[in-house]
């Protein structure tokens, strides 16, 4: 596995994504937003996998986009289409000269803002512009000490991408993510607690450990249907004008799976005071009311 | 009013509605919802009340829905139906069988989005599921030091209700609702703090007077007609795509307003450095172009 | 210059506007809106004005609207229209009767949201009414450890305007705006700090000093047509209720942007360790497909 841009492992209930371009500090190209893609698509489709940890083999989460075609490196039309453009266009055709061509850390982003299963982020070393953008559509970001983050965007003469600035004021509020994404300064991990990026901050050597404690809580302890449902319900409704738009879903939500064997094994197992067992399934236990959106295209 | 499961109260321009069930914990059923939205009815209309307490009798605010019929206790279609989804079909017919069934906890939220009276939840002891999922449409929360809280719907195998998939982030940012809601792990007072989910904490002697100074400071300095407007406008603002939506309201209440005997009074009393007494009331006096929403239904 | 109500200077970059009525603690009324507004438009439309810092001259930032009409200070019809309302009526006249007539301070702060530069509010002595509502469309606010706030419209019997209830909630969470909105309580510089209304407080010496190294680090390194598409971006993103259409946005943005000389500066500048120069200018840079919202009407 060691050519590919992605490392996959799935162990007792958790799926382990790397980023394994160490020697070019995982810095992110077209193969490598394309087989981050098929990683999550990977983990979604398991039942075994209950949670999902992203993190970055080598001295860095994430460097960036690659910058090997130096000073080309965002010119999109002369090098042949965006990173991760090629996989996913509506009609199956590449057409590079369209200026509709999508970005490629949108197309990640979007990917992780569907996924059925929840996903941290363990991140190291830096993590800057698509290195950081590409965790804003995790449930949970935790990071090194010595980590250190930059929306460089506008330092770099481009925009941000990856839909960062729909999610990012939704995770830090609307002045951190002014602040951060006009300046483009680079910020250390304290900043990054501090203003609510990352959950907590861990000495290296602890990080992945902190990060499988919190998938292992979850795991252990919830119904994979009743959390494929929670998580597509509040990413969701964080955008909706009105909360009678979750009534309508969580009327239904509670009603569909109260009656289910994983409703009465919760409930069972806190009257009991033992673990649960819940025996629901992601891949056949959805309810039928699922998906209840539809999907919008890119146009 | 032993038996009733709701205990009301008012005094000095501030009501109180007291959960009260004490010997089970003041967990919820339709009894309970039934009597929380009348409570609010009843606050509402009359203009001697300017703000409203909701508090719990016994040694919990509310641990959550009650589990009497115990693994059966979210099978509604075997029980005859939600909590609280009898009274408000919207067609006045009751149909168990239909999957639309509405969820009690988001009966009681949507009435407390739309009142016009501010509303100060007064948690002590446990607030767990639709404990605390109830509290989320209020304007402010207080707690004692010893609270605990939990989002635990995942750990009973159903979905979080009372739109809480809606409120949640709008009030702790979407980090902290997606680790509460999709972990459904129990957490102290302290984190509700730190997360911004209560607005202080308090000895469990103060608790009570913590919530009236603050309901006082507000009914002895406000007009009621304004705080109603402003409370109408901020939740729904909180939804709104576009500042010009708030823009288009405030110039018609500053307008409709700004003429009124209460406008005076209130740059008068501030001139003369004197509290003010306002004339406006919220039975009589709202604006013509109050409500400016059209009620969204239920389908 | 000194009877005018705003003074403007620009240097090194970053323009400076002053609210100027220094012995009426730079109350707000109709001229003062309308120098606002022109001195927005003066800065924007200048290439060599990379971002914009908002002053008080005197005492204090602003004791919010002019009372000098006392208690009729809101009584706009008698007055003769609202201030500020005059000189932006969709169709050019101005009809006091019509109850649709505009709110003055929505007009400022509508102005600075659709701004294509940065805008960095400097806070010092008293920020009221208007005077706070006004600095909510700005990207960055700090204050002097002395700066006192309050949104008082419920204790003035009218209503926040400046559409002040979409972006209060968004800068600093909903049960902040609800609690200061609601009380109309007056409150001090580090609780504004520590809810989020402004990024860091000053000694009253340092306050434009510190408001000027924030500008001019933005300025020295960042693409200004970056800086301008970034900003509008967030700022509409904050209202969007899918992040698909942000990837709709920043794919066009980033492709377009990409192949700019701004781009191959911003990566040469990177690579070279070095400032960047970048040739691209506001005024005749924008990408083709900006602005890519319909301008919203009043109605």
């Amino acid at each position: 596995m060691i050519d590919t841009p992605v490392a996959y492992s799935a162990a007792e209930g958790i799926a382990t994504i790397r980023l394994n371009r160490p020697d070019k500090l995982n810095a992110v190209n077209a193969g490598m937003i394309t087989a981050l893609i098929a990683a999550i698509d990977r983990a979604e489709a398991d039942d075994a996998v209950g949670a999902i940890i992203v993190a970055g083999n080598g001295k860095h989460f994430c460097a960036g986009a690659d910058m090997s075609s130096g000073d080309r490196t965002f010119d999109y039309e002369s090098l042949g289409g965006q990173p991760g453009a090629s996989p996913i266009q509506p009609d199956g055709t590449i057409d590079y000269g369209n200026p509709a061509v999508r970005d490629g850390a949108g197309l990640l982003t979007l990917r992780l803002y569907r996924c059925l299963k929840p996903v941290i982020g363990a991140i190291h070393g830096a993590a800057v512009g698509v290195g950081v953008t590409m965790t804003l559509a995790m449930d949970v970001r935790i990071a090194t000490e010595d980590a250190r983050f930059g929306f460089v965007f506008t330092r770099r003469g481009i925009v941000p991408e990856g839909a960062s600035t729909w999610f990012l004021p939704r995770i830090v509020g609307l002045p951190t993510a002014l602040d951060w994404c006009l300046s483009g300064r680079v910020f250390q991990a304290q900043e990054a607690l501090e203003r609510g990026l990352v959950r907590s901050l861990h000495h290296p050597d602890d990080l992945i450990g902190a990060a499988t404690a919190f998938a292992r809580e979850l795991v252990d302890n919830t119904s994979p249907v009743s959390v494929a449902l929670t998580r597509q319900m509040l990413w969701r409704m964080a955008g909706s004008d009105h909360p009678m738009e979750a009534h309508r879903l969580d009327s239904r939500g509670v009603y569909a799976r109260g009656r289910t064997d994983d409703a009465r094994e919760g409930v069972a197992s806190f009257l009991e005071k033992r673990a649960p067992r819940f025996p629901g399934r992601v891949s056949r236990d959805m309810p039928d009311f699922f998906p209840w959106w539809k999907e919008r295209d890119y146009d």
